[in-house]
């Protein structure tokens, strides 16, 4: 998979991960078992026992330590086997592989490429259940699709005209307005002015607005997206640039990560929050509703493109100028595969200079 | 696929294919839209987009163009794109790979090979849908087997003796009373008596006929069949000739077609026609009954043909006398498939004479 | 497949093998039909007609013969054609490969090696449904994984400690005692002691009792297992040995045979036997519904391992001291297997001496 190992992927929410039982998952096609010991810390390790392959996530927790459920066999916190049932003693250096692994934003994030490199800042500054600023609701959709996929899906929004006709019902505006971009380092940034139209740029025109929307997209696959109305003529007079007081996110916003589990399946974590006061129960079961049928719809589709790539593996994709985000952020994720150390060494690349990871490690 | 490729497939029901929707299918393993514009035109095109490869069926026609459902590029009825959302214009030269199409017999025919040799002349002489003289019923199943073990089992009837005990009810005289086979350029004809039976070559001694039985089977897999009863001694008094009040079709018929949609898998057409005089409501419906019965018990041997054939590839069939009807078609087909200039391309090899070609064109 | 062939598998329960239904299974990746002919005789053939491959199991008996399904070809019990409809004879030489079958202790047993090698002394002295001396219960589980791995779980029984606390609700003792193994030429057997706990292990510590189990594992995966319980001091005093009034299987025994449909999938054919005066009706019920559940607890996890082990083929596994009866046993069958004639040929290798194959012939 050309995917970036050295980055944070969100693996669970925090809260489904309990100590009564160990949650098996995937990450980048690796069978991943995340599990909280008695006193509330979190590991991940690989999912098979080391004994006879069965997986850990069928196993229980012991206080600090996990037990497989198969034969008994018990691990500490680090990995490493501690006690075979029936053995006098485990030899020592029996263990598995652990991945970093650390709760914010009420996601589970885990590490998958050099533990050398591990740096908590490249988590993405996301806003997540755990910020009691706002009401959350949130949810999560399996895709049998490659993640990158989806992520390419939420940076190219023209696709809002016409996926989305029979859910957020927008005009075709959004897909003739070019947004502006703007590149980070681990990050592209899209920010577009609707000018003049019904509220989400649908056909309102009794109630036109100008809408700003803005989205970041973070490596490896991780949104956060809001936006905001104002009066008609207010993008013209600010000649489309940010709204200086749109950094309070009012009008809610949403926040999405794309993990790939297999090189073909991929889990679609998302979170919407509004200020408590901003919008009623009703509102926002409403909106919810409308993001039930939309997300239908990108998955239809997405999963469509899917099995139509599998079926001519060969065919290239035909760019067009809305997809300057995508390309760039694309471009990004496989400057950064190449960099990555495990797959230098899997490839038997020489390691680039020191220089060059410095370059890679920086945040944004 | 060892298929014909310059040969007219049926690709969909005239009928099914609407404007307000384009339909999705496959032939030959190649993933196809077939649409109708709003002035009622047909097009065929290979179902992708070229922008992100999302299927063209999830889109919608407009006019008399199609509108691909993910970003939106506009395709006009040759395939070509026409306008890309939010692009001053579309680059010349952007396209999809069209198909030639035809609508006749209540049918859509299909031509998967080059367009030089597109012949409406090879379109079998089938009676179908749009023949006022008759009533019909129709259907269609889909099967999870190649479509030459479906057409094998058409050409060899002897199975009916066997394989529809419990529907066709009929003696095991088909199996043994051999068909006269004769073979024409690109179609086998098989007629058979069956002497001094119950109607349909079944066990109801007290009305016993002769049934005169008569089946051509046409490239790439289209069948038309027919049969009537005569007082017993005709059979005889012909020396197994074809009656000579035989065209008359009086007993009803049967249209059937056959296509590959994969490599395993494959659609199969049918329609049943008789004159609106001869039968009944009720004794269509019966009928209809028998043949769905019938159809379900020719579908569970195929498929199950089909799994053991999978398992041991390598295993040859046995021929018997029984499969000569089934021996020559499949032999025109190979001899068709040799000469066709795709194939000969693909495999490296260089043109045969035109003349060669010219003998492949002939009608039958 | 790395099986011994020389060597009797489990195919089927005598029972469910009538004249009317041929019936269709599988043994090591073979499809196999067994069909039982109007005078009784059983005979077990290849799967598939000559003809055109369609599975006999989809034939008809009639009296001593075997008729396709499809166009009817008929075989006689040595798997000649005898009858092909509408041919004047059939052409001698042809027919199906046939594989030697025999009926034994209320199963149906099938060899898949050599002819010159059945020796129906390899039948494994099981104890089943034709025994009038018991009363039985019995059924089958089909598994989603390799044989092997269910019987390397039948081998080490400690994993009853850890997958079978919510049915057979055995305390660790299971684990921590080791089993006496003791090596035969087809056959490992475990015995174990344990001591003073509650019956079957468990943690009825008012009602202790000294346990003893014994299992006798036959190649290729055939086990006969028992227990009976002791007055607590009776381990000790026998210094861990048989008891000597053991054999009468007094307190029930059950008898379980693991078959290899494909390379991915097996059978389960399991059978509880009691003394008729020994259980009564609802304590047999009750124990059969702690069976159920303790077997779709093995089947959860070995399904769950075999899913782990596909995800990464070239993992091996960690023995410990407790797989000593599972790697004894596994040698025999390598050795087995790697003596195979049959095996041998596939792989271009020339036969070993005569004395080799007689080493493996002895029986134990």
């Amino acid at each position: 998979m050309n995917y970036v190992r050295n980055a944070w992927y969100v693996a669970a929410w925090a809260h489904e991960c309990v100590s009564e039982r160990p949650l098996g998952t995937r990450v980048l096609n690796e069978p991943i078992v995340i599990w909280r010991s008695a006193n509330g810390g979190l590991a991940a390790f690989e999912d098979r026992c080391v004994h006879r392959l069965a997986p850990l996530s069928l196993g229980r927790c012991e206080g600090e330590k996990l037990r497989c459920g198969y034969h008994g066999w018990l691990y500490d916190q680090t990995g490493r086997v501690v006690e075979i049932p029936g053995q006098e003693k485990a030899p020592s250096g029996l263990g598995v592989r652990v991945s970093p692994i650390i709760e914010r934003h009420g996601w589970v994030w885990i590490w998958r490429g050099e533990a050398a490199l591990v740096d908590e800042r490249w988590i993405p500054p996301v806003i997540g259940l755990d910020n009691a600023n706002f009401v959350f609701r949130h949810g999560q959709l399996d895709y049998v699709a490659e993640a990158r996929l989806i992520s390419d899906n939420l940076l190219d929004l023209s696709h809002v005209s016409f996926v989305h006709t029979e859910s957020f019902k927008m005009s075709e505006v959004w897909a003739r307005e070019r947004p502006r971009i703007t590149e980070f380092d681990r990050c592209v940034r899209s920010e577009r002015w609707v000018r003049s139209e019904g509220p989400m740029g649908g056909l309102d025109a009794a109630n036109s607005v100008d809408t700003y929307f803005w989205c970041d997209c973070f490596v490896p696959g991780v949104l956060l997206m809001s936006g905001r109305y104002y009066p008609v003529g207010t993008a013209d007079a600010l000649t489309g640039n940010q709204p200086p007081d749109f950094n309070s996110m009012e009008d809610g916003f949403t926040t999405q990560a794309v993990t790939p589990l297999t090189e073909t399946t991929a889990r679609y974590f998302f979170m919407m929050g509004w200020r408590p006061s901003h919008e009623s129960e009703a509102s926002i079961e409403a909106i919810m509703a409308t993001y039930a049928q939309g997300f239908a719809e990108d998955k239809t589709i997405i999963e469509a493109q899917q099995r139509s790539i599998d079926l001519t593996p060969d065919r290239r994709f035909t760019p067009s100028s809305s997809d300057r985000a995508v390309i760039l952020f694309n471009r990004i994720i496989e400057k950064l595969a190449r960099k990555d150390p495990t797959r230098r060494r899997e490839s038997g690349q020489t390691a680039d200079s020191a220089s060059d990871m410095e370059e890679s490690s920086r945040t944004i």
